[in-house]
């Protein structure tokens, strides 16, 4: 790994720390009894991880692409944006900073979690689950969500989305997705946002949490990456 | 139909299909039963379709103007922005991309609608209605509310809504619609974004729907256009 | 009246109705009865009164200064930014644009007034009122949101509120009053937004209304005068 | 001090004063009694907050640094964008800065201060309380809360939060540690901004009012503090 691509590794492990916690943050805030969020709905759950979003894209865009999510670097190799052998280190980095993003909620939150007695809630706060549980659907949501994201990632026409006003354009974008296209499972939209966390959930020591469901953690990590893959091919035939 | 009319057309097509899945999923999300958005209420809404706009705008301005709507078409001819040639195309264009829009709408929340037993809540997911029916003072309020967007859109100065600050200008500005006119309403300002989904609503095996109000149709459909071709008229009065 | 005034009287004009459309129109949305927005509460009714000012800046800055309220006017002619003989007809044309956009409200909102039984939410969507009536701090209330307005104005370092960034910030700024000052009186902050609409609420045959409340009028009026030109006062006074 | 010295102490005073004004008015509004805002809950609260620093920005960053935080201050003098005897002047003129906006909140809201009954809820307008005490845990969440604020702030890559689109990025930063991080301690992330007010309600003569928590005052200084180094000891660490 040379020094540019170690760059760009920590670029992702950094920003994808930061996207975790403060999007996990929200729900945690929201959630969690006692906490001065709780009970602020889903409109501060879709405006916190727009924000998260934009803050994380600000915060390692002078370092790596900032995507932060396997969907979005396997839509953005697809494109021709990003080289094919960066793919792994991104990845890898990625799911190293969810990881780290979740401990960090977990420790940002501490006195919570044992006012909390509900173990659906607190599994809430790490990784997504579906509103109805019906695993073809629930795949086609996160498909569909994920293909918006890249998609309109893809339209914004540059694979830096660090810079300029693209951190607020993208927060814009996810805080869209999650209204619109939301309801059905929570929208990991990202792989990494959804295995990291739940794999911090099934190690770390939290009170009153129960099974970190994973007969459906598939769902968002597969649903993502066909969704990305889809947008990339479609933004290809384009006649641009 | 030459090549740049036919990319023109693709970026209509989805454009629109990508502003009625987030614009008209964001009231699925809102009002269906078991959605985790259920009940986040009006902010929501506007704030959701405002964000669906920007995201729409972004994903096709590099195809097409982004119009998007063919009140905006009509008055963006009228004022010049947009050969009359390109009129009938881009409507057409818009009018398949709102279908096709609404069909994911119906994919995206497939396990919800049987948990959703009213009729009237099924076709508000799709189509608008009014608060209090009254053809001639609906069909007033329609035509204020699309005054507003088409004056606004003139007065951005520009006829190519998907460059730089403006899908975010864009997206106050319907946001504002709604906040400020849409109580009456439910702000359809678009016949496509109100037929193509009342087409599709028709014609989808949808759980628990009722009829598709063909009684009020004309309404967001006329309003609109006769809204879009008094704003073009003013704005070509002014002194400037 | 030479033409370059009497553009900038249409501008002011119509970015004031365009105003008091919008912003009194999302107190109405969310105040009249069996209005779709009804109770979306104060967030709705801060966003929408700044997306309120943003929308008719865009919409006007193209013809005037964009001041659309007469406390900014007088700011802005203190520190030299307009000059004086400018400042007559700018309020004369944002009492008439006040006015007209009340009369748009009253239109836009026509079957709902008759739903509506409580006299005071009805004046409530027209002009401002206090939440605990005091004349002494109703004033100072007034005078503190309005230096805010004026100042933060100033600080913009341009006169003209239509370009670029502009109208987005000066959105903020409106919503920032209203979410932080405007508990007290309802954030008038602007002699033309209150007086205009108030007028039209006296003479506009409007179903269930009751008086206008004219012994409070003149605090919104006087303390934004007051206000405005304090900020520019102190502004001026700055080492810069 | 020099002549330049003093623009900038000036420049921080009232930008600071500006910030606590709008910052602890948009906790008053939503928690005083009879205030118009009553009852508009933490989004109105992280919103008002996130403007609340935009507008501050905006209002001072043409005399100084807008820092408006001591924690900023201390981050931005490790990280080489300040000189370190800037240091002293900034965070003086900070907390005076931040007395006279608990003040002009005092004079604002004067009429609901009698009105509310709960000595807890008029601290509350004032500086920031734990949701669970635990000062171990509430000074990490501090530490996390401003460590993120100083990060993303030099990942902006800029001294000077005043320009441009900075104003903006900025208020989504706060708006997004509010939402994500804030349900603890309620995110003093910022000395001065807590310190100074608690002052004021020490000495002001508010109705209702019970004792300062000086007991807690230490952890929104503290916190921050270390929290705004750690941020700048790690930025200067990275490959860049």
């Amino acid at each position: 790994m040379d020094s540019s691509v170690m760059t760009q590794f920590i670029g992702e492990v950094l920003g994808t720390a930061i996207l975790v916690l403060l999007g996990d943050g929200v729900v945690a805030g929201v959630s969690l009894k006692k906490s001065k969020a709780e009970g602020a709905g889903w409109i501060a759950i879709t405006l916190g991880w727009g924000a998260a979003v934009s803050i994380a894209a600000y915060s390692s865009g002078y370092l790596s692409s900032a995507h932060l999510n396997p969907a979005v670097t396997l839509g953005m190799a697809m494109a021709g944006n990003i080289g094919w052998d960066l793919v792994a280190p991104y990845i890898a980095a990625q799911m190293v900073g969810a990881i780290i993003g979740a401990i960090l909620v977990y420790v940002q939150y501490m006195p919570h979690w044992k006012e909390t007695k509900d173990p659906a809630t607190i599994l809430g706060t790490f990784a997504t689950g579906p509103a109805i549980r019906s695993y073809g659907a629930n795949l086609i949501s996160e498909i569909i969500g994920t293909f918006i994201l890249v998609f309109a990632l893809l339209s914004f026409g540059t694979g830096d989305f660090g810079a300029g006003l693209n951190p607020l354009a993208v927060g814009v974008l996810i805080m869209a997705i999650g209204l619109s296209l939301g309801g059905t499972t929570g929208y990991a939209i990202n792989p990494a946002r959804d295995l990291g966390p739940r794999i911090a959930h099934a190690f770390l020591p939290i009170p009153n949490k129960g099974d970190s469901d994973w007969g459906y953690s598939w769902v968002p990590v597969v649903g993502p990456m066909i969704g990305g893959a889809l947008a990339a091919g479609l933004f290809m035939m384009l006649p641009i």
